[in-house]
C-alpha cells in the first residue's frame, strides 16, 4: 500500500532537484552584487579601467562564495550518492542545509565588507559550521534508518563522518586564528576551501584532511 | 493515438520540475531581505555586534518563511507521490498553489512589519487558507478522475483530505485568536507550523494533527 | 556513431530543464513587485488596510501575468509532449520563445503602469504575437524534420497549428479594439487569457477556440 | 563498492540540473534591467513610444546576452552529450565555465554601457575567452579519464576541441579590432555569434567555423 510521504526513491529525486536549484540560483545571485560602474564617472578608457580595479573585492568574494559553494555541492551530493531512499525526516535536515547555503552569500559578503572585524569571521565561522551540523546530521540520521544504499561498506560510511569533522576542524582552527588577527584567519579559511575545491591530489594538507 | 495534453506521467514530472523551481527560488529569495550593516555606520566590533543583532527579526521572519514553505513543500509532495498521472486542469491547480507560494515572502514579511496589527496576521492566515484550499481541490480534482495511484487505499485518501481540513483548523483557530490579541495568534500559528515541520513524533498536539 | 547535438531525446529533456527553469524564476519574480508598505505610513489598522487595498493593481498585474504564463507554459507542454526528440535548431526555436516568456512580467508591468495608452496595449499584444510565432515556428519545425511522435495522427499535428491561430486571431481583435478605447482591449484579452487558462469545458467561446 | 564522488551518471545528472538553473536564471535576470518608464514622465502616447525607444540599447544587450547565453548552453551539451560520467574534477570545470557564464550579465551591461571604450570590449573578450578555455578543459579532462562515452569517434573527439579554438580565434581577431575601433570590434563579435546562433547551414563562414 502506498503511504504519503513514506520513504522512496522519488522523494530523494525532490531534493535533488530543490537542492541543485537553491545551488544554481545561489551562484548566479552573488553575481548581482558586481555592479557596472556608473556611466557618468567614466570620461577615459583610464577611467574605466580604474573603476574596474575597484571592483577587484567584489571578484574576490564572488570567487570565494563560488568555492563554498562549490564545496558544499560536493559535500551534499558526495552523501547524497550513497542514500538510496529518504523520508520527510531526512528532507527537512536537508532543507535545513539548504537554509545555511542560502544564507551563504549574507556571510561571505558580511566578511568581505568587514574583513577587519573578528564578528565577521566569526557569523562567517558560524554558517559554515551550521552546514558541518545540518550534513552530518543528515548522514547520521540515513545510517541508523537504514536509507544508506547496501552496497556502502562501514568504512565509507566513517569516512563520511571524518571528511565533515575533519573539514569543521580545521576551519575551526581558522576562527580561533582570528583572537591573533582577523586577517590571518580569513586567509587560512581561504587556503582550505581552495584545497578542498580543487580535491589537490597528493598535496601535503590534502593528506591530512583525507 | 497521442493527444496534446492528454493526462499522462510526462505532465506530472513537468510539474515537479516547476514546484522545485519555485520553492527553490522562494527559499533563496527570502534571504536577499537579509542585508549586509552599511560600511559607514561600524567602526568597531561592538558596533557591528550591534548591527547584527538589530537583524534579528530578519533571521526570524526568514525561519518562519522557511518553516511555512518546509511544510508545504512536503503538502504538495505528499499528494503528488501519490498521483500516477496529471492532466491541464490538475497542472493548473497546481500552478495556483505555486502563485500563492510565491505570494508567501510577500505575506510572511507584512507579518514581521506589522507584527502589531490584526489585518497583518489576517492576510497571512488568508494566505494559508488559500494553499490549503488550492491543496484540497487539486486532491478532489485527482481522486475524482482516477489520477490517484492504484495502490492507494481509500484510507490514505482519507487521510490526505484530514491532514488539510486539520491545519486549516488549527491555523483559523491561531487567526481567530488576534480578535484577542494579534501576537498570541502569531505566537500560535508559529508553533503550529514549528511541529508540523519537525514532525515531532508521539508529542500530543502531534496526536491531534494525526 | 555518436556526434555532437544531434537530434536526440536527452537534446529533449535538457529544453524541458530550461523551460521550467524560466517559468518558475518568472513565476516568482513577478511577485517581487509587489512590495510591504513602509512602517512609518502606517499608524492604525485602517492605514494598514488602505496601504494593502492601494495595491490591488499590483495583485491584478500578478494574476494576469500568472495567467498568460499559464497559458504558455501549457502551450510549450502540449507541442512538446508531442515531440520525439530535438536538434540544435529547435532548441534555438525554444529558446527565442524563452526570450519573450522572459520578456513578458516587462510588458505586462508596462501594460499596468499605462493601461490608457495604445501603445502599451501593442507592446503587450506584440508580445503575445512573438510567443505564438516562435511557437508555430518550432512546431512547424519539427513536422517537416520528422521530430513529431510516430503515435501522433495528422489531425492533432493540424490541431496544435489551429490553436496558435485561433489564439492569434483572437488576441488580434482584442488589440484593434483598441483604435476604439486601450481599456476595451484590455478587457477583451484578459478575458480570453481567462477561458483558456481555466480550460472551461463546453463554454461558447471555448467551442470557438476549438 | 560504492565510494562518495565517484565517476558515475548520477553526477553527470546533478551537472545538467545545475547548468540548466543557472543558464534559466541568467536568460530571465538579465530582461531585469530593462525597466518600465517612470508615469510621472510620460503624459502622451507620444511621451510613451519616446520613452520606449529610449529603450532600444537595452533591448539590443538583451538579444546580445541571449545570443551568447544560447551559443555556450549548446556549447556545454554539445560536449555533456557526448561524456558518459562525471567525477568531481570534471564537476569542478564544469562549475567554473557555470561561474564564468554567471559574469555574462555583467560583462554585457558593461558593454552595451561602454561601447565606445577599448576596456569594455577586452572584459567581454576575457569572460568569452575563459568560457572558451573552461570548456576546453573539460573536454581534455573527459576524453583523458576514459569518460567520453564508447560509441564516439576520434574525428568527433577532434571537432570537439576545433569549434571551441575556431571561435576563440574569431573573437580574438574580434578583440584584436578594437585596436582600430572598438565599435568595429563589437560589430564583428556580433557577426559571429549571429551565425553560430542561427547555426546557419550552407553561409560561407560557417563552413569555415566547420
Amino acid at each position: 500500500m502506498k503511504r504519503p510521504l513514506e520513504a522512496s526513491a522519488e522523494g530523494r529525486g525532490r531534493i535533488v532537484g530543490i537542492t541543485d536549484g537553491v545551488f544554481a540560483i545561489a551562484l548566479t545571485l552573488i553575481v548581482l552584487e558586481i555592479r557596472v560602474p556608473a556611466h557618468e564617472t567614466v570620461h577615459s578608457e583610464h577611467d574605466l579601467l580604474v573603476a574596474i580595479a575597484a571592483l577587484a573585492p567584489r571578484f574576490l568574494t564572488y570567487a570565494l562564495s563560488f568555492l563554498t559553494l562549490t564545496i558544499f555541492w560536493f559535500g551534499q551530493q558526495a552523501q547524497h550518492g550513497l542514500i538510496a531512499k529518504s523520508d520527510r525526516r531526512l528532507a527537512t535536515l536537508n532543507l535545513c542545509f539548504l537554509a545555511f547555503i542560502a544564507l551563504l552569500p549574507f556571510s561571505t559578503d558580511l566578511l568581505a565588507d568587514f574583513l577587519e572585524f573578528r564578528t565577521a569571521v566569526l557569523v562567517y565561522w558560524l554558517n559554515l559550521l551550521m552546514l558541518g551540523v545540518t550534513l552530518f546530521a543528515s548522514w547520521r540520521y540515513a545510517e541508523k534508518n537504514g536509507f544508506v544504499a547496501e552496497d556502502v561498506d562501514a568504512e565509507t560510511k566513517r569516512t563520511v563522518y571524518l571528511r565533515i569533522v575533519k573539514a569543521q576542524i580545521l576551519w575551526a582552527i581558522g576562527a580561533l586564528l582570528c583572537l591573533a588577527t582577523p586577517l590571518l584567519s580569513v586567509g587560512f579559511i581561504l587556503v582550505v576551501q581552495l584545497i578542498y575545491a580543487t580535491a589537490l591530489r597528493g598535496s601535503l594538507l590534502r593528506k591530512i584532511i583525507g
